[in-house]
């Protein structure tokens, strides 16, 4: 059946894994990005981690049926070109594939990393189950990334951008996003917001045993120690989380939603808090059958995705 | 090739016609729904209204390969029964398939009303072009619908429920919705809503010429005619579909949005409004490809792509 590599590049580090085709990663390596140093620097770096993985894993790149690499950014998929990546220096239309294949010996597949991720829950994360065909997946990081797995496959749309999830409008006059647009769940749900949030309940003078600029994870801490204000801002976190979900069952009808990233790490409280806001927001007129279900696959999920989906564009996978 | 009959059930009225395999429409009649009556007398009129429609074309029901019937409400895929119709009284969980089933020759698909008309302008409509295999249809009428085509076929999602689009949330504090949420893009965009909206300014006062209780109709006249009240209550349905626009191309990536239902019969005012309301919204990092247009196929969508998803659903159609 042969292996597969999935690489999960970041703005910090690259993550690289060399799975099996039933699914269990053989071996892992991290290295360091060095972004700062541009792409000529960072995409050899790329190759170098694939072939050191292959053969920590004992193999030689013949053994290796594809390899599949997550990008944190939207790629072109008619020229199959890297568009941008805002957290790597000098990213802007690289042609990554074309200097992969250059590189490396297996096809390559590049793909943006919210897809990846949400492949990788799919496949063995959250949504391993036979029942699940359909699912969407949110990333609540720095930013809110979007994947959506429709009847087993990773929805594309029309160009290769659908499911930019973290970019969809949940406040029509809200507070302005970096990519231009106003009121983007983003704004609202990422880590980032959850901490700006905080930040300007304590400059407004409310009671809170939080100072000056606690992190999210300081918030979940602090709302879980008994901090009214924190639990204030966990639970808008959560109701604005509620209005994108209907939002998303609306449009996409998944059997279940996953809640990924650094933010999901608060666990359950996160997870039964948009729950909740889901249930109480979602209309009657009938039920819905969604679950919500908190990532299994940590910062696993993205290179894991990307070698499942690399195993699946090459027609090797025979998943539920 | 055969022929197809294609039959849209609507409050009013019954359409039905029918197609060849060029989708060409042979014959169509219309007969009132008698609605009140109930599902028992309304079914068997169904049946009598395909079988009529079969004999005007001069055709026998062996020459027809299948029927499709577009339901104002939505289906239970699994069970295969209308849940509910809230424009047709007494309709609540009817295994129509089955009672039509038992009353006509040919092979029958029931469907989603919104879901038809968007398969009927994706294959003969506005979407008629090879480069659009990827659709979203809004039909604003008394509610509004949504139908979604992905890569020419009907998006279902995980339990057939998916594409209400009516019902995504556009403002999470806004208006009380007859489904139970609040702010629904329906409670901004519907002709009930317009009206509403211009009936609001009017007993508030508004300087406008428009008095009691005009139709949308009355506000895009009116509006046409230099009135500022009823331009401001089309600008903002066009600023709300506007929003509602961005968050459809985040989630799909469509190729098209199309606009139809009697609305949309203000036609450029309003297309190009919501055009222009989605370009002011969209983000700016990077430039999308959609169209936006107005529906070309009228009253007929329904049926035209009822006969379309039947044909579909039995491998008998060859579309761009």
């Amino acid at each position: 059946m042969g292996y597969f590599v999935g690489i999960d590049l970041g703005g910090t580090d690259i993550k690289a894994g060399v799975l099996d085709a039933q699914a269990m990663v053989r071996t892992q390596t991290t290295i360091p990005t060095e972004a700062a140093r541009g792409p000529d620097h960072v995409i050899p770096r790329i190759a170098e981690l694939a072939s050191r993985v292959i053969s920590e894993a004992g193999l030689t790149p013949s053994d290796i049926r594809a390899i599949g690499v997550g990008i944190p950014g939207p790629i072109d998929p008619e020229r199959n070109v890297v568009l941008s990546a805002p957290n790597l220096n000098g990213w802007v239309n690289i042609p990554l594939h074309q200097r992969l294949t250059e590189l490396l010996t297996p096809p390559v597949t590049v793909m943006n990393d919210a897809d990846a991720a949400a492949y990788g829950e799919y496949w063995i994360g959250a949504g391993r189950s036979p029942d699940v065909r359909h699912l969407v997946l949110l990333t609540l990081g720095t930013g809110v990334g979007g994947g959506v797995i429709v009847d087993g496959h990773l929805y594309g749309g029309a160009h290769g951008a659908g499911s930019e999830l973290g970019h969809t409008i949940i406040e029509p006059m809200g507070l302005r996003c970096g990519c231009g647009q106003r009121g983007c769940l983003e704004q609202y749900a990422s880590a980032t917001a959850i901490a700006a949030e905080a930040h300007r309940r304590i400059e407004a003078g409310a009671p809170t045993q939080m100072r000056g600029k606690p992190t999210a994870k300081d918030v979940f801490a602090a709302a879980a120690a008994g901090d009214a204000v924190a639990a204030d801002v966990v639970n808008r976190t959560c109701e604005y989380l509620g209005v994108a979900s209907v939002n998303f069952v609306r449009a996409f009808d998944p059997r279940m939603i996953v809640l990924g990233g650094g933010v999901a790490k608060a666990g359950a409280v996160l997870v039964e808090g948009v729950r909740r806001a889901f249930e109480a927001r979602t209309w009657h007129v009938r039920k819905e059958k969604v679950v919500f279900a908190a990532a299994t696959l940590g910062n696993q999920a993205g290179f894991i995705g990307a070698a499942g989906m690399a195993a699946d564009a090459c027609g090797a996978l025979a998943t539920h």
